[in-house]
């Protein structure tokens, strides 16, 4: 009865195991836009087994980007935290969006809009505090243009997810490239022109955050 | 005789004009992410008709994004035209970049890979032309930055296919505001760093075409 169990625990592991590699692969692959059923047949397991481990779409991407989430979240905090405002914010800018090139998918889970996990939320709050200080910092030291919002910055993250090369390095070469430009247009310049009105591309949930 | 077949030819381009209309609904609010089956149910007709009317997927979108596709050539000739070459690409920039906002899906198009028809291809080839000669003007007044490629063009289009708002106006607002970042990161600027390597995002097939 015990070793029943123990397999059974076993095979639940190794269901749990598969599945959420099997999400990684196609989100990492593709983005978000991939249905749980082809994460089910991908895993080589049934659709209720998937719908009982993650009984919603967002518990599977919540659960499949931990680790990424997780390093965002220290990229950020580091970067929040370095002396030289304009160098932290290069550090964030350059490594969120080639954090979204290497796992596609990474940047819509993170702005996903609708239900989310309170997890997710907290997260969203903590980085966005942080980067609204690091901005506030690199203003101060005019570094930083002084009609930057942190909505450019969530704006470039989005931007980012169009950038679907047709191989992984290709779109770490893109990802690079088009950090170096985002930079290069948030950094305080006498040539810069006047922006038109922001775009609160944050969404209520984020903003809501903040 | 006579009325069976005018009344042949009237349902066949009544369906043609479902099926366009269809296209163009669905690629405009989602991009080109929609199979042909979903085109199909959309307008009403049956998979069989779709594939009569429209062989293979490109055709079909060759077809919905026509006029797009001469918009946006009548964009980058009148840019590239325009006396005052910096004028001339922010216009492009501004133009190409709403036009994708407002026709979700017309920029896939403009770069898909792969077979595409010849109109496209050779589309494809006058309008780089335009732009690598417009580019070189804008360089030559001091307007543009030095290490600007053509691809930082694409760059920035690929990368506005990742701004995807919660609607259509959301959408708009975004891409003035991005398009604005991306022309102050174009412009010359003594503030400006060294960019990386130039991501090859036009692609074999766009490439071939220059």
């Amino acid at each position: 009865m015990t070793d029943d169990l123990s397999h059974l625990r076993a095979d639940a592991q190794e269901n749990r195991d598969r599945l959420l590699q099997a999400a990684r692969d196609l989100f990492g692959a593709r983005g978000l836009d991939v249905t749980m059923r082809e994460v089910a047949r991908h895993a080589g397991v049934g659709p209720a087994t998937l719908y009982r481990r993650f009984p919603t779409r967002q518990d599977l991407v919540d659960a499949a980007f931990e680790d990424e989430l997780e390093l965002c979240r220290a990229i950020v905090l580091e970067g929040a935290a370095h002396p030289d405002p304009w160098h932290g914010l290069r550090t964030v800018v350059e490594r969120t969006v080639e954090l979204n090139a290497r796992n596609q998918g990474f940047v819509d889970a993170l702005v996903a809009a609708g239900q989310v996990s309170d997890r997710l939320t907290r997260h969203r709050a903590e980085l966005l505090h942080a980067m609204a200080a690091l901005a506030v910092r690199a203003k101060s030291a005019g570094q930083l243009r002084s009609d930057f919002v942190v909505d450019d910055l969530l704006l470039v993250l989005l931007a980012a997810r169009g950038l679907r090369g047709e191989d992984a390095g290709e779109r770490l070469v893109a990802a690079r490239r088009f950090a170096a430009l985002a930079l290069d247009s948030f950094r305080a310049s006498a040539t810069h022109e006047h922006l038109p009105e922001p775009a609160r591309v944050a969404g209520a949930a984020l903003r809501a955050a903040v």
